[in-house]
């Protein structure tokens, strides 16, 4: 076998063509390149840095299982789910040799040329594991083989990978009921790295999810304060948000279908809670009191200074075969058109304008950074825009956001970048996709004049490192 | 008169101009631009082919009457259909000298410029035409005369322009009700070209279309099947593309105001069908209707295998003066903003999982490429994404369907070329530009090292030609 | 202090940085860049140009305090609109001190960094202003005491700059119940600058605005027709269309939230403005007859010759709490997704035939270009499209328009540039940042061989010039 490397991995991978350009680009990418990690938003599960050998299983298990970025592509060309491994809700036989999933993923690799997916991976397989041979599926086993190895070496575990990348701080997202049992582990190991938990309470919130009930009964198991009533719901949820905070947390996060917002007198709210403890709520009750809690989570973040985020618009599980036998989160979420100018206006109207509020917007519909998010983020003292989100997080949305948003909300109106991955391994090749397309943007503006190269050097240092740290309150 | 040539055919027109960038996308040009145009959607009238000796009459009758594209831009300046010769309904008088028709349009021709039908028409009067002018109101009647004389010459005929062409297949698209007397006849005379049936059936199925009493009746004749119920409606749709089937079709098409799918029960069809045949269904009744049938669509493409289309979103007849007075398709349809998320959820609960079902997507709506359909495609194994259409089939329309939807889907869930053209000498044309295109884009991810030379080659050679060839079952 | 100064103005700026793409932009921007400026739609204050020798009264209220594209940003970033100096409703203390307002500015100049606002400032500094420095906190009073010295000197007015800027035409925008009291003291002085005005009836025909009874009492008294019905309605607003008409006004302009557009019956329309002049209309009834005047404002167009503009799909006001406190316009309208295809079919079904009228159509909703607005400018004789409006009006913003736009309608079927502004001296800067924007984009078309360069020149011109020009009426 011939072996074929990989071209991925230029220096001056990413940037424009333009030889003007580059050399600006490079030049203001070097300045930035080695910062440490901000890593505010993200689903990195705190259970890897609880002890200090934790280990990876195998290659698959490392890359392709947990990875819904990957498996939903392999899903879209007919491939069955079992047949990478993913675990049947009925408890079905799956694939579970890993050597046949990495297979399986290796012969059908050219469906990830010109995804982030494909860039992400080419970046860490180099970058991390270490291999240089193109993944196909000849090569699957030598590079399976070398992957396998490279998880044996004793610096290849979770908290030495954090310290070798560089990670400053990583912030994972917790539902509000969880004990955070993982992050008080890290904080009494003694280990350096910072690992904070975010609040997340959209299985205790959103009454049309499955489960509610049951997550209520473990909020009030967790909180000490039994929720029978609205005054306990909040109560229970004012409580777990001390908590959090007390554990580091500097932020929330909040899901919702979308970005709707009202205030409900305090006997509607009632009434609907009432009838979500009955099993009685409507589609439309949902609505409302998620679009009302929305609200007092706001008002909840004005008095205590957490961060609030919000990640409004998928259409979660939209795949019935697949949420069925798989469950959730398995790469069959697509997004909505989501309007945000009028939803927002109650919540804005009450809090916009807070200087002690900080509310971070996302959003799947790229029609609204410049429509609405952008006129919204370039006014509103409270409001913040995040970086682009799941299928955007790429080269092309990446500039699409650059182009679409900056003039009309300047870059301190944003809030830098997220990695918002489960995947540990591939943070800094995410980091630094970002970090090119970031300084790609800032050389064609220098080059067109339209900033100098002070300034230029000055914002490269924000988008990469400063934005984040100061709007999710980590200096 | 001082003679003009046009400089629109450069060998690299139509790429990015930095030197490095346009060196790559010429060696990918250079290696797919011989390949066969596969061309499995459109609107050429099969009567062309029927006949070895078929001749274009004049110019005119060639190049403007047919198309909507060009004569939609001269009214919409203010010049008359009837000045271009475009039939009234009511008989009334129009121009009929063809001279004086082409004059019009030469003296107009500046209104093209940037426009992808200028770019067509540019190449096709070159390279299908022999003429080397710029058309202006003074070399008008010098090009008229060039190209009466090209029509006169023995081989410029439908059959061998289609050899010249080197086109490999080319599908027409037709009425449920259509006999294919025309394709039979291809059949008969044992000429080798390849021409086949699309089965359309919107206009029995579409409750509120113009003379949907009519089709049926149609319906009923040409199958044989006396509709008069749900149950022999379905059967008659049924016998009809087995018909197709056995005439060569490989798909169907269907358009639709918008893309909602939901399934009625037995008896609601059947309410809304007699409530049809009375004239008593409401605009509510024919949305219901449609989204029905375009489930039970997908249900007998999962049984006989023809690949389903799906062009939703055109508010057709938008000018009532210019539809009360020459009819339907005179380029007053104007898109409409489409969601897909929601309305395509029921259909793909039941079948978009299915391994034998191939749904092919497209849109007038460019915000759903990245937000809805990118997503489905790249997560549901039956769906893929069309190329760019109607007024989206450009250099700039395809650069963002290229932009939008390829980082989310992979090339590998998109369906390749259509020229979904009326105009046979443009086919040509049409398939140069989305092959120039495509290599331009390509070149720019191998320049920004995001793929290698080899993949590129890979990847442009199914771009311009495999990728189409099997999404539509061509192969 | 070490003097910076500003690179923002390279004879090349905004021009991609391709050499060969360069080269041609800037031919193609020598020959359009002295071209006198045709200023068809904003808003600049008719007072200015009443008497001969209007001053600016310093640096703060000529840049900062009049425009709320500045203060908006300034805002964002928890500066109070109190410390910039902004007039409270209640008349509560504001900031005074305009050399105080300006350091607060310049200390936040970085926030403007790749904006639009941040790219006039830097032209307008240099060109108008004679500015080198670059603005920081620092720098900020001694490039205080430079304005403040310009300002004194003679030719720094409004009439001289009027000359200097070499304008040809600049239109005002004034309510119904204008009396143009200053367009005739202008006329009266025999300067011979050209300041028309625009009839925008907003205030008199959106019954839901604020004060609208006191507005329709204004009407009465200045129409001398008594307003009590809608029959006297149309009769007033008939009224003050000829007087503008009178005044040198080509056009109107109209507001609205959305373009809807249906025509009331006589006793429907009355019923609604009976109910408004008792306070008792409702949202529905005031988009009801909004939606009605539209219509019938096309009417008088097609009797009176003048050009309606259409500006709708700003939710004005959004911040209540800045409502509150300094009422309109402060920076707090933000867009919202808006339809033209349906809304405007019963207004185009009417007159978008017809030879004698025209509409331009406006849109804060960039998806609108490529899927309505560019195919009903392409279809309809009477439309035309704007250029972009408000956020969009910046480097990216046209990049997006002429990418979406063009190819669709072609650029015969737009309306050249509108300056749109109060800031009377960023008229330079607004239009040549159009015309780098504008030669910038043919040079990428010369360069990939789609236009030649004899009808880009022809086209630089007309986008520069001719086309707003002759779209407004102004040859």
């Amino acid at each position: 076998m011939q072996l074929k490397t990989t071209s991925h991995l230029a220096e001056d991978r990413y940037f424009d063509p333009d030889p003007g350009q580059k050399k600006v680009a490079l030049e203001l990418y070097r300045s930035i390149a080695t910062l440490p990690l901000v890593c505010p938003h993200g689903h990195v599960d705190p259970r890897l840095f609880a002890e200090d050998d934790f280990r990876f299983e195998n290659p698959a298990a490392l890359l392709i299982i947990p990875d819904h970025y990957i498996y939903r592509m392999l899903y879209s060309q007919g491939i069955s789910l079992e047949d990478l491994g993913i675990p049947r809700q009925d408890g079905g036989e799956v694939e579970s040799d890993p050597r046949r999933i990495w297979q399986m993923f290796a012969e059908h690799f050219n469906l990830f040329r010109g995804t982030p997916t494909g860039m992400w991976l080419a970046d860490e397989m180099f970058g991390v594991l270490g291999v240089i041979e193109k993944l196909t599926g000849e090569s699957a086993q030598a590079v399976y083989d070398q992957i396998e190895a490279k998880l044996q070496e004793p610096q290849f575990n979770p908290r030495r990978l954090y310290e070798q990348f560089n990670i400053e701080v990583l912030c994972t997202t917790d539902a509000a009921t969880d004990t955070l049992e993982y992050h008080q582990a890290i904080r009494d190991s003694g280990w350096q790295g910072r690992i904070l938990p975010t609040f997340r309470p959209d299985a205790v919130v959103n009454i049309d999810m499955l489960s509610w009930r049951q997550h209520i009964d473990a909020l009030s198991d967790v909180s000490g304060i039994t929720v029978r009533d609205y005054a306990t719901f909040i109560q229970a949820l004012e409580s777990r948000r001390a908590f959090f905070k007390e554990m580091g947390a500097t932020a929330t996060d909040h899901a919702a279908l979308s970005p709707y917002t009202a205030v409900l007198s305090s006997p509607e709210a009632e009434a609907i809670l009432q009838r979500a403890f009955k099993g009685d709520a409507t589609a439309q009750d949902a609505m409302r009191f998620t679009g009302h809690m929305l609200i007092e989570m706001a008002r909840m973040s004005v008095e205590d200074g957490l961060v609030m985020q919000l990640h409004p618009g998928s259409y979660r599980n939209h795949n019935r075969v697949v949420f069925e036998r798989f469950g959730l989160d398995k790469g069959a979420d697509i997004p909505l058109p989501t309007e945000y100018t009028r939803n927002l206006q109650p919540l804005l109207a009450r809090f916009g304008s807070e200087k002690r509020f900080d509310l971070i917007l996302f959003t799947l519909d790229e029609t609204t950074y410049g429509r609405e998010l952008a006129p919204l983020a370039g006014h509103y003292p409270a409001v913040k825009l995040g970086p682009p989100w799941w299928f955007y997080d790429s080269l092309e949305g990446m500039r699409r956001y650059f182009d679409q948003v900056m003039e009309t909300a300047g870059i301190y109106n944003t809030a830098g970048f997220n990695d918002d991955t489960r995947a540990f391994p591939s943070i800094p090749a995410r980091h630094d996709l970002w970090r090119r397309a970031a300084t790609n943007w800032l050389a064609g503006l220098v080059v067109r004049s339209i900033v100098d190269m002070d300034d230029a050097l000055d914002m490269a240092h924000d988008l990469a490192y400063g934005l984040a740290k100061r709007a999710y309150h980590l200096d």
